[in-house]
């Protein structure tokens, strides 16, 4: 097995190397410049890791890395104009450094250059890749739209969020599961099973998200706590607090929830508060417990050697680590 | 060979029977919005034209000229929030009648519709088609950045002009001969020349309605004449006059082009007589006529029975009679 920190400098040389496409300047920038700007990678690199576990190499599984990556990064390009974002990753949006029509343009190329990625595979297993990344990007912009519904929706059950992160998150990491099973050429069996693994650990990620959002600490979430409760957003967290609470508590939560008056940090705590002693907190502990467990129990159904199997264990068990 | 009402009749049942897809609806109703909104189909009757020209049927040409139709439709549905237009066919645009972030999402998912109906296709065919797909798309994506330079470009030569209009237009055009050629499974040679015959006709249909624009009838046309000069887009009218001109002459051209006090008609009107009276009308003209008659040339050099190519230089001929 190679390290994650080769991984993730072969898979930044070689999105280097293949975003060599320069005019118009204008369209291309905006690409270059939001890919350039990091990002934990952690799509491509899901690729990669199993690519690696199943056939010892990762070189065959860069095209197919990168285009999860260009993708996932056209998504970013095209939420920010539709969240009027202006900061990512530390840096400027696309649409606030340039304009929305850049972002525009710039994002629709993106998606079109994850297609392109996908050219360096032949016969049945680019005709694979091609169909799933083509299955997923319609399930994405699914998500993406229940999203943006939820947040004109006075209620939000449960099962509509599940749904909804399912395919705006879960959705694109499965595929990220999938193609490093594809290019390693793993069973039909396996590759069936990393889609499942990937679909759980998706949602336990996305989850785990939701909970750092609110209760991680922001040198780690690297970006500020709170945010999900300053602008509203109908998380796991809020939708469980209002089933939970009762009576004046659920008034007081939901007027809460919904001031504008209140000053940022004092909000946040109150918010916090609520979400602790209604249990939702620890809901969402669980939640994340459970879906990670089913990632994990769905291991063990592979084909693979069993020292394999636990470092695949170990892997996933790195990235949901964060909540404690 | 079938009737072109029926190419259409079909092609609209086929639309209409593969749109398919119902939730979220506030994602999937702009798309089947937009594609029942009519538009004149130009570009897959001609898959549907051509491959009824070389294998004698167009059922297995309906997904290919299904996808060029939703492609095209999604490069309107951007282009419009770009342009900040209203109206699309008589009707609002989907920016206008949701909003811009609607347009962005639903034109994202008619992007990935139009490579999901090439999934009717197997093995070779559906690798050379959706290939095909993919490059024409970013040459698009780069005709229509080229497109947007020139609004804020000084001069703009004819030779870039050339070359915006090839990719942003005439591209999608020879993909969609070409894509004739690949469901009817005609020689590797043919595909080529087909190819070329559809960027010179693209070519032609591009500068035609440069030309219809500013000397066309509205009736005929569909929509209101003058309609460039008001955006004071830099088409090829204005590049060669701005060419041809000297001295006073110029300089009152380009007063009156820049000019925002003059009456839309008036200005119309007078913009019209600079074209006349430079030469340009009548250079555009004969520059129609090169790249219809190089198209022409090309067809007599496919391999195919005389009579079916005295139909298609009939049915080419028709479509670019528009201009006396």
């Amino acid at each position: 097995m190679g390290k994650f920190s080769n991984y993730i400098n072969d898979l930044n040389n070689y999105i280097d190397k293949n975003l060599s496409f320069n005019d118009p300047n204008n369209l291309y920038d905006p690409v270059k410049y939001i890919l350039q700007n990091g990002g934990k990678r952690v799509r491509p690199l899901f690729t990669l890791f199993i690519s690696d576990l199943f056939s010892g190499k990762i070189d065959n599984a860069l095209p197919a890395a990168a285009s999860i990556e260009i993708f996932h990064n056209f998504t970013l390009v095209h939420d920010d104009i539709m969240d009027n974002a202006i900061i990512r990753r530390g840096t400027n949006t696309i649409n606030n450094k340039w304009n929305n029509n850049t972002a525009i343009l710039s994002g629709d190329v993106m998606l079109i250059l994850s297609y392109n990625l996908l050219r360096n595979y032949k016969d049945q297993t680019y005709i694979q890749l091609s169909k799933e990344l083509n299955n997923t990007a319609r399930l994405v912009c699914e998500g993406q739209q229940y999203d943006i519904d939820f947040s004109n929706q006075q209620n939000v059950q449960l099962d509509e969020y599940f749904k909804m992160i399912e395919l705006k998150t879960a959705e694109l990491i499965a595929c990220s599961f999938k193609f490093g099973g594809i290019v390693s050429e793993a069973s039909e069996t396996n590759i069936q099973n990393l889609y499942k693994i990937g679909k759980n650990m998706g949602i336990a990620f996305q989850l785990e998200d939701d909970y750092l959002d609110s209760f991680g600490e922001s040198k780690d979430f690297g970006k500020k706590i709170g945010g999900d409760i300053l602008e509203k957003k109908k998380t796991l967290l809020y939708i469980l607090s209002k089933e939970n609470l009762e009576g004046e508590d659920k008034d007081l939560f939901l007027d809460t929830f919904n001031s504008s008056n209140l000053g940022e940090d004092e909000k946040i705590e109150n918010i916090k508060q609520f979400y602790i002693l209604s249990g939702s907190k620890k809901a969402l502990e669980d939640y994340i417990k459970k879906f990670y467990d089913i990632a994990i129990d769905l291991i063990n159904d592979l084909e693979l050697e069993e020292d394999k199997k636990d470092t695949f264990k170990q892997y996933c068990s790195s990235l949901i680590n964060r909540v404690s």
